[in-house]
């Protein structure tokens, strides 16, 4: 699949088919055309397409009818531009792009925003050039954003790459890459951190896009100086007075429904009660599980979430096309059905709950009543980005013993709390018994153990601390390489055989997600590709990841979400307390920080 | 004065003064901040403002005041941001960009976007250059568009310059060219006319925005063609279905009030009556006269105008400032009061009448109370861009002579009829007597004499006709070099003599526009600068030109507007005949014609 031609090359066939001198490569018939730019529905519309671009809409394109021309009859469908994820990590779905989007069209995506973050911090700028270009073959739009905060939390961690002004630089002159990925250093952004600015200069002086990332509810001077920063965008935002200040400050406010994320509902009162004007907000999903783009949907699922909130539908449709296009400034190049623009779009019979019937890119037919139409061959990640988990040697159940401090009976160690439902983990103290010169969970107080295993250089280095939360409550390991951000190895369990068993297998296939008990694979999600990413289609991964929740349930977890919870517990830039390469750390205060007390 | 340094440059100054770790400039305190990106008005804000830029706008900027801050309050007054005009020509004020700058800033405006058409015509791509460079020097945003359309005509008339796809391309690497200025060949680029494609191509590639020009009340496939070749956006809509038309094919619909265009009205019903999303509507005058930027105002009068239609205040704000901005993909840089943004705003204390109390661009007080506080030094334009006219000779009263068909007495001619109140002329027909083998006019039929003098390469050439609606019944001759598009000279007149006399005096002057009767000179106003602008000051050519129009008034003229009907003569894209250096044009067919029938 080449990319589309410009319309500037294309204009000279446009122009002669919206005036009648050639015949359309696709013309679709009697259409009720949902118009973003005026927020209308005009019945009775005719669309004729060339150069997957569209050439004519209007009330009758019978003069561009060729005896080559496919007609689709509308039958009175609505024509609703395809829809647009303003921002979102295809690795989240533990896919390749390709499988990404293969699952992600019958739902009536045909543009995303991919910040490909978590491969960037294994592989640097040759991971994020492996998916811009996967992402530049595929027929339908997937934008890509250079990570900018690679590794998130410089001096607390060491990420398998480092990425900066130099880097994001190179990458801006590549031709997919449409701006800089969510700048989640906000404290840095608001202190002057020259490194931050002048990633976010290079975009600028480029003239892209620069995502934002504040996720904090201070909305005090440091979000002002954050603004202040260059940041053009938001999807952190959780209650109404963020997307507000937000829209404010001239940043578009994102309103995220994710698979874990559910941000849409309190923002989008903005609208819907304040009345603000709602070109400013956008709809994206940042981070969706296989399962969720498998069978709940994508942006279909959002725009519909957001008209059940009570946004009118046309301008939750806004929200998800031309908002979005226009924000990346490709409003004259895609997000609404106008000449000109990639002929991307979805029948559907009713604008409320939105069913896509038929999904057009590029003016190719792609899907039709869920079932993808297009030919979308699997995509081959080259070796070096499959062997990526680095062990100096196998792991074994000593690697995982916690000393205890000489002639201590008792330790008040520093753990992790998982919080239910929320990113953020509390920095718990826990009064542990010690045996034989070492330190164990306690099922009790339901604290088992956590180890970090460093795996990009394989230096052997293992760093042991305690969490709580899980409800582990046989023994059992589980071992996973998606571990946010720096994606070295987690390492959960309350038996230290298990979890060595489940680090060693995990490393075996290159990276994923092991669930062992008693010495028993109780699940097994294989990410070969830089350990994030599977090299199945969608529909295994989604199969097996979700035996992999059933298999922490078995174990006796009853966390929502307990595989992401476990992902994020090395995410040392959300407080309090995470695990790094490092130590402890305690996010309260960016500083390393003991295991016990 | 320097052009201002971009936000990428300043943007940690502009974050330490958000975060109160630097003092700001300019410290605004308790204003309404009229947010044109939520459709709000936000009481008791406070601005500061550094590097030109906003830093902080928020409800209290108290941590940004420093020993060298100054502090205005507004008191309470509204805080607008600094009004756009979307599309303009500066030479139809008769004025230089400098002097056109200075009568403007005082009513609010401080962006605009030029389209240097007249001086092109005469000076080429070094006459667009020098307009480009006087505009980068103003202390407000005056961005150059390339003019697209010189000669307007191609075939039916001589420039004093040809522009094409390799201008247009060199042009875009300026670094103050926004855009492709209207594209009016509109029946071209509807024929797929290879020229105007490249032109909007080269303009596509540089990521530039096409301006458009559609001046057809035909709403069917030659718009539709002309939407697919790319331009962007159109002034040209006269009725409400003009500007639906437009939006809803994703162009910009710009409504224009200039000193002679009453636009806004109709079209305005798009938004105020049918309810249509107002992001794709914007506010520009085209052509304003001097006298009415001096003495009625500019986009304030245009937003007041809009305002009175029913627009609500802030949309029409909006209309005028961030609408615009977003067009030419400036949204993050100006148009509204945000963060990062050219600290360009009005303090007003009444939205609906918008009086401006106090104009500021880049940070600095540039006006107060109608009253111009900034120094803006006069612009001298080179030698070359001053010594325009170029005749082979002293025109005599014999150049006008109009020689009959041998053996005729009386003749059918061809006669331009003048339209009151219109752009488009009639083409008429008269019975005229022939005198010792001449034909002159007629004033029992309101038919005089019309000449078109070349004046860009000393040919001689004199093209003679007749006119008929001006109404002139004293011996008299008018003479202009303002002689839209390729400016020649067009002289009018019932006396040989005293054309004679005018057109000699207007060349002696290096251009302008002469009115003598009976050999004495009623009013001149001297054009040196291409033939088009005065040396002089705004007053001093607003003195000039009603003094202009009181002449032809006193040579029996009753015409609105009729030295700007005089001056549109030669214009031949608009039908129905007009007067070239080749001859008499039928625009209707595109074709010379004969003077006789």
């Amino acid at each position: 699949m080449s990319p589309i031609r410009p319309w500037s090359e294309v204009a000279p066939r446009l122009v002669d088919v919206a005036t009648g001198r050639a015949p359309a490569d696709l013309v679709i018939r009697g259409g009720r055309w949902v118009n973003v730019h005026t927020r209308e529905v005009i019945a009775a519309t005719d669309i004729a397409v060339a150069e997957g671009r569209f050439a004519y809409v209007g009330p009758d394109a019978s003069h561009a009818v060729g005896g080559e021309t496919r007609i689709i009859e509308a039958d009175g469908a609505y024509m609703v531009p395809g829809l647009c994820d303003g921002h979102m990590h295809v690795e989240s779905g533990m896919v390749t792009v390709t499988e990404f989007t293969r699952a992600v069209i019958p739902h009536g995506t045909t543009t995303m925003f991919v910040d490909p973050h978590e491969i960037a911090n294994v592989l640097g700028l040759n991971g994020v050039r492996l998916m811009h270009d996967e992402a530049q073959a595929m027929p339908v739009n997937v934008f890509v954003q250079m990570p900018s905060c690679v590794p998130s939390a410089p001096g607390l961690e060491t990420a398998g790459a480092v990425l900066g002004p130099k880097e994001v630089a190179e990458a801006m002159t590549w031709p997919n890459i449409i701006g800089l990925g969510e700048v989640m250093n906000f404290p840095g952004v608001a202190a002057g951190d020259p490194k931050m600015l002048a990633e976010i200069a290079e975009t600028m002086r480029a003239r892209k896009t620069v995502g934002g990332h504040y996720a904090s509810p201070d909305l005090g001077l440091m979000f002002h100086g954050y603004v202040a920063g260059g940041p053009s965008d938001d999807h952190e935002g959780t209650r109404l007075e963020d997307a507000v200040a937000r829209a404010r400050q001239g940043m578009s406010a994102m309103l995220r429904l994710g698979s874990a994320w559910y941000d849409v509902a309190a923002q989008i009162k903005a609208v819907t009660e304040m009345g603000l004007d709602p070109r400013g907000f956008i709809l994206c999903t940042d981070d969706s599980h296989c399962g969720t783009i498998l069978n709940e949907g994508h942006m279909n699922r959002v725009v519909r979430h957001a008209i059940q909130q009570g946004c009118p539908p046309i301008v939750a449709i806004q929200m998800a096309s031309l908002n979005t296009a226009a924000h990346f400034g490709l409003a004259r190049e895609l997000g609404s059905i106008a000449p000109g623009r990639r002929a991307d779009l979805i029948l559907t019979t009713d604008l409320p709950t939105l069913p896509v019937d038929l999904v057009i890119g590029r003016g190719v037919v792609l899907a039709e009543r869920g079932r993808l139409l297009a030919d979308i061959p699997a995509h081959r990640y080259p070796d070096f980005a499959q062997g990526t988990v680095r062990l100096a040697r196998p792991i074994t159940a000593r690697d995982f013993d916690i000393a205890a401090p000489a002639g201590a009976n008792t330790v008040t160690a520093r753990v992790i709390g998982v919080v239910e439902n929320q990113a953020p983990t509390r920095a718990l103290q826990r009064e542990l018994v010690v045996e034989s010169g070492l330190v164990a969970g306690d099922p009790a107080q339901d604290v088992c153990q956590i180890a970090l295993v460093e795996r990009h250089r394989g230096t052997g280095k293992v760093v042991n601390g305690f969490v709580s939360g899980f409800g582990y409550d046989v023994p059992c390991g589980v071992a996973s390489t998606v571990a946010h951000d720096c994606h070295h190895m987690i390492v959960v369990g309350t038996s230290k055989e298990d979890m060595a068993l489940a680090a060693n297998r995990v490393a075996e296939a290159g990276g994923g997600v092991a669930v062992f008990s008693q010495g028993r694979q109780l699940a097994l999600v294989e990410l070969a590709i830089a350990g994030l990413m599977s090299v199945d289609r969608a529909e295994t991964v989604a199969d097996k990841a979700e035996r992999l929740v059933a298999a922490m349930r078995a174990c006796g977890c009853r966390l929502n979400n307990a595989y992401m919870q476990h992902s994020l517990l090395a995410l040392a830039v959300i407080p309090e307390l995470r695990i790094s390469d490092k130590g402890l750390v305690d996010v309260r205060t960016f500083e390393l920080t003991d295991l016990f007390v």
